[in-house]
């Protein structure tokens, strides 16, 4: 089998691989056999990376909802804004501050570049606060050095340092506010690490950090320019080579460009760092932050706490769709639409088949399904954990089988249907959906089965060639049951009897009566719901002549139910005759 | 500083963390020391594992397209559909053979389960075909085991390999078509390593692999469980230990549940798989499978060619969103509509850096900027190499800075603005953005730069107090320079002469006799386009008053254009201490 694929006219001339323009090297690195076990410490930075990439930036009143939405959930430290850069921003870190809308337990973070009016800018904007993160940064990478900056590597080094020791001064200036580190060298990503962990370790020395007030050195993916192992690899590196690396809270900053994100924040947490920052969903320049949504969900399908509050995810969802004017995608992990829906039938039957079996292991163990391990096929957690409904699970189109349908019929109607009767249903679903396309809700299930199976609702129209009028079964003990029947065949009124062992048999013999030879081959009934006035449903596999299809009656007479299935089923008979005619 | 995170309610005891699950135990695994140096088979299944997951899968005319847009990007092994569970799909297949479809290095593949009608349905759909690969799947997970199948291992093994069998039996049906095999443990990440091991050794025996008859063995992350270096062991793990390695084709089929399928799909492949099932932009059941945009692309910026053909993305997309009707999200790798735009003043300045630094040296060479290396920061890859404008790189909102603003003015107006002038129209931009909120398109902020510093386009329209009506510059080589105004002095008209080493200083002695006090700080000239129709752009920068301000002026005299920036720097001034006197 030979690979034919052929080289494409792409400019690859114009490109380097990532290894040729900074090295990184760890053949020692351990975190490919670390485990997660407990939530890293969260930054939110919706408010400033997430809101800086939107098209239409927040409003002040769009800030507030996103702000407060953060807290709900439980993030405790918030980049609130890059007050220094924007007005409006500014404004909002005052308003939070004066109208005392700050949590105790929650510390604002703010950005900030390296320069004295701007840092004078930003310490104005936190006075009053009772502490907050000051995020100092500026760009290290190779290429930004280059290009950007026009200096060397001290050139570099002087701009972070001296933007520290002025923040050490306008420090003094908030006495009442305690004022917290985060220093990122920008573009980390593109600069060499022994560059990265040196400019890191003098600006360290700057901040002074203790046990009480470590500082955090955050590594940003700028750009993400290598595969996630590789951005692991380099924050193991840096995470041995960092001062005080007990008094250095180590923070990533994942961006997305090459989709792997949030692969680069696992791996990187696993390789040594405490704390991510990222976006709800996703959100940030170009491709966007790492989506701190889907990372803590990931960890709590690992059983572990994420520390955040994940339960009503559609009202998160809806929140930062207000806030930031953009949609949540429909594949996007643990929240976008379509995330927990089967639509293909081998799906759908297994996600029926592992509801059932969770609830029989439940009953067994005398508890609710809640209270035992999720395990159900295609279905990673339980919707339900994060407030959705199963209403968006089974989803039927073309592509569906046996499975959707019946666990749609199950789940909304109560119909149970046999393996054998899902699969002839299951067709009649197919031929309508191959023919017209697109989706069937659960709603034209139901009204498909109708027209199929059921008597028209509407008593006036007239479905199918017979119709039970009345009955009445005699029975004298001696095991023979006698059925009296009117029956409405097409315009006619009939009145006939028949014999038997039980009022089934004796319909079938009145039916013969009729110049119907039929056979019931299977036969399977339940109640509808609960209570005395149930309804019954019933099933039957006959054989009508050289048919072989099924019936349903539903009736509060499980007797009834099930002559009524009969008449089902010879009408479907007498129906799909007439089509095979009509179309010779 | 404290971490403040609090435990969630959410129920963690539902989940039990992967590893208690599946052991994947790989401490000598040598793949995070792999580097990716060529692409790897793709395998697009659009046509099949992507419609299933469509709310309206594609009708015929609609999986035509998406067939003839696979076929033309240059993938090769392309999954048509599963055609025994689907009348659309089978006459699909037909229809490509049948119409003489596939191109002959191009070769279908269809899916089937392990059953026999399903199996006779399948060939009976391929038969004629040139080539195709047969994909045969069962469902080996211990989930699947228990609650789907309610069998053992045995028993999974056992529809395996009578699959497999009846697949060799069905073969000899269609002499004329060369049958390939691919054998799936679906649900392989929720299947312990030794017995998907198993299960794919037997299956790989009845198969018969030669070297010119390989046969694929894929590993599905059916559903992802797992962080990405989790599957890449698992991959290793299993190409050490499949039997007939060399006439095996190791292919992945990664899905996205948490997020990590690209990852997942790129260490999996740096551990030793040979082929990449997926989907254009991750189309695929629930959160997708992975996009093969994305890994292809991925490879392109690291200098390797992907062999797809990725030069029109925006074609590519716009395709793609009418064959599934769901739209590419807008920070979709590579592709979606936001991922090559800087809405940040800085990230805008150092894009704006970065692309004149590439002219310079492209000229240097002596070349054109195609020919050099890509470095331009923020921006990973050329969108040009994507088919894709510059227009969207610079978008500007109230979060950008000077360098947006004045790349659009270049980019779209020739008006290269001195740094200090960036400056000053970037805080006039700010002032309007922060106010209204919202994007400002190149077309606004042109509107804007002209209300601010040029007279109204309109004649009629007065801008400012005053007006450049008529010069005349005359000269006895004495060095000293006589210059001749008609003014427009609100409703007036007046004529002056003054006197200086040159026009500009004669104008500024001009002004002084109207009363105002003028000095010249900086001035710079260019022209905007090339040729002797040219017009000049002037930039001068005054001190008027106690007042420090720029004026701008459009002429095609160099010298008019200079004479119109002090105008306009004066009319600005007088604008502003009237809108000062107005706010008091």
């Amino acid at each position: 089998m030979q690979n034919t694929q052929r080289p494409s006219a792409m400019p690859i001339h114009k490109y380097r691989p990532f290894h040729e323009q900074i090295n990184v090297h760890l053949p020692d690195r351990t975190w490919p056999d670390a485990r997660i076990t407990e939530a890293p410490r969260w930054c939110a930075v919706d408010l400033r990376d997430g809101n800086q990439a939107l098209i239409d930036p927040m409003s002040p009143e769009r800030k507030r909802v996103m702000f407060e939405l953060l807290v709900s959930m439980g993030y405790k430290e918030i980049e609130v804004g890059f007050p220094s850069a924007s007005q409006t921003d500014f404004d909002f870190v005052r308003q939070l501050i004066e109208e005392n809308l700050i949590p105790d337990d929650v510390t604002i973070q703010v950005l900030t570049q390296a320069r004295e009016h701007l840092i004078a800018r930003t310490y104005e904007s936190i006075a009053g606060a009772k502490q907050a993160i000051v995020h100092l940064y500026n760009s290290t990478s190779v290429l930004q050095r280059e290009v950007v900056f026009r200096t060397d590597k001290q050139g570099i080094i002087d701009i972070a340092l001296e933007g520290a020791r002025l923040c050490r001064q306008f420090e003094k200036t908030i006495p009442d506010t305690k004022v917290y580190y985060e220093y990122s060298p920008e573009s980390y990503t593109g600069t060499e690490l022994e560059f990265a962990v040196d400019i890191c370790n003098q600006v360290i020395e700057v901040f002074e950090p203790t046990p009480d007030r470590k500082v955090i050195i955050n590594l940003p993916a700028t750009v993400e320019m290598a595969s996630p192992n590789v951005y692991a690899d380099s924050i193991e590196w840096m995470s041995r080579h960092l001062a005080h690396r007990e008094n250095v809270i180590l923070s990533l900053h994942p961006h997305n460009d090459r989709g792997t994100a949030i692969a680069a924040a696992e791996l990187g947490y696993m390789a040594g760092a405490d704390r991510i920052e990222g976006c709800l969903f996703g959100n940030g320049e170009r491709t966007g932050n790492v989506d701190i949504v889907a990372l803590g969900i990931n960890l709590f399908t690992q059983g572990i706490d994420p520390q955040i509050d994940f339960s009503d995810i559609d009202q998160v969802k809806r929140t930062v769709e207000y806030c930031n004017q953009l949609p949540v995608p429909e594949r996007s992990p643990w929240a976008g639409d379509l995330v927990f829906t089967a639509f293909s039938g081998s799906h759908q039957d297994a996600i029926k088949k592992g509801f059932e079996a969770m609830a029989v292991r439940a009953e067994a163990e005398g508890v609710t399904v809640d209270d035992i391990e999720w395990a159900v096929p295609y279905l990673p957690i339980d919707p339900k954990d994060l407030g959705r409904s199963y209403e968006a699970v089974i989803r039927v189109n073309s592509q569906s089988g046996k499975g959707g349908v019946a666990y749609l019929l199950k789940a909304d109607h109560a119909i149970d249907l046999p393996r054998k009767l899902q699969i002839e249903f299951s067709g009649v679903v197919q031929a309508k959906t191959d023919a017209e396309g697109g989706e069937v809700t659960s709603e034209q299930i139901w009204s498909i089965f109708n027209d199929e199976y059921l008597p028209a609702a509407d008593t006036a129209a007239k479905w199918g060639r017979f119709e039970l009028l009345a009955t009445q079964t005699r029975s004298d003990m001696s095991g023979d049951v006698v059925l009296d029947v009117v029956l409405r065949d097409d315009d006619q009124q009939v009145s006939v009897s028949g014999n038997g062992n039980g009022p089934v048999a004796a319909f079938v013999e009145v039916l013969r009566g009729q110049g119907f030879d039929i056979t019931v081959y299977d036969y399977v009934e339940h109640a509808l719901s609960a209570g005395g006035d149930a309804q019954a449903a019933a099933y039957v596999e006959l054989q009508v002549g050289d048919q072989r299809l099924w019936g349903v009656g539903i009736d509060g007479d499980i007797s009834t139910a099930s002559l009524k299935a009969i008449v089902s089923g010879v009408n479907r008979s007498i129906r799909t005759r007439q089509q095979e005619l009509a179309a010779v």
